[in-house]
C-alpha cells in the first residue's frame, strides 16, 4: 500500500456506469504526486491514509462490479 | 485513479482482434507523462478526465475480450 | 519482487473490514521511496525483506478477501 | 495503453515454455525508456505501436498459459 | 517484459510457505533499479535476462500457489 495525504476531491458528473458511489478523493503521496481514490471510509482532507490501487481495489466492491483501481482501506492514526 | 487532460487522438488500423471500438485518446497527466486510453464516453479534446489502469479497465467489457490496460471512467467536473 | 528495509509501522484504527490482521510495516526501498505492505512474518525494525506487490499479495489470504496490494514474503538473511 | 517506437528485437534461446511463439520487440517511450513486448501483428522497426501491459497482455492468449505481459496490440497510424 | 542482468542472488531463510522453490536472482536494469526475480531456468551471474512482472509471473506455477510478483522468462541470446 502506498500511504498519503487526502489533499481534494473531485466530481464526476459524466461517468460509466461501473464507478461505485462514493467520495472520489485526490490523494497526495510523499513524492508530490497525486491519485485519485475512491473513499469507502469518509475521510477527511488532511487525513493520513494507506491507499491499495490495482485490481485488488475493484476486488473490494462484491455487488457490482466496480471500475476503480484505487481504494481508500484505512486511516493512519496519528498520535 | 489518475487525473489527466485529453490533449489528442491515436488511430490504429493495424491491431489485434481484441481491441474494443471507440476513440483512443492522448492523455497527458500532471507531470508530463502521456498515456493512451479506450473511451467510453466521447470526451473531447481539453477535458479533464479520470483514468482507470490495468486489468480493471480490460474488465469493463463484458461482451469480448478487451486487450486495454487504460480506461476513461469519467470526466472531472471543472466550475 | 522488490527488497526493501523495514523503517517503521503504521496503525489504523479506522480501516475496511477487509484488511487483514496483521502488522502494517513500513519498508524504505533502495531508491529512498517507501511503502506499507502486510507483514506474516513477524520482521523487526532493520530488517531486510521482500515485498511482493499487487492481487499476488491479495492471493495469499484464502480465508477471507484481503484488500492488501502489498505482502512481505520474507526476510533476507544477511551474512 | 503506451506509445512507443520498435527500436530492436531480441532472441531468447533459453526460455521457459510458456513463452508464446512470435517476436520479442524491443518498444523504445517517449521517455526514452525500452520494455520487451510480443509482437502479435508482425511490426517492423521504426513503426510506432501501442502496448498493453500486464495480465492483460497474457489475457491475449486463449488457448495456452502465456508469460508475457507486455503485448503490441496495434500499429499507430502515420499521416 | 523488461530486460536486465543477473547481478547477485538472495536467500530467505524465513519465508511464507507460498514462495515457491528456485533462485531468487538480483535483476539490474537499465536504469541501474534491482529487482528480485525467480529465476526457474538456471540463470548465471551476468547473464541478460528477461523478467515478466505481476500475476502473470505468480500464474506460471499452477501445482501450488506463489507469491511471485517477478519470473525470469528467458535468457537474452547475446551474439
Amino acid at each position: 500500500m502506498i500511504k498519503g495525504r487526502v489533499t481534494g476531491r473531485v466530481w464526476s458528473s459524466k461517468h460509466i456506469d461501473t464507478l461505485p458511489g462514493g467520495a472520489l478523493l485526490q490523494v497526495t503521496l510523499e513524492d508530490g504526486a497525486t491519485l485519485i481514490a475512491l473513499d469507502p471510509l469518509g475521510c477527511d482532507e488532511g487525513e493520513q491514509v494507506l491507499v491499495t490501487q490495482g485490481s485488488v481495489a475493484a476486488g473490494y466492491f462484491t455487488k457490482m462490479k466496480a471500475s476503480v483501481d484505487a481504494l481508500i482501506i484505512g486511516s493512519i492514526d496519528e498520535t
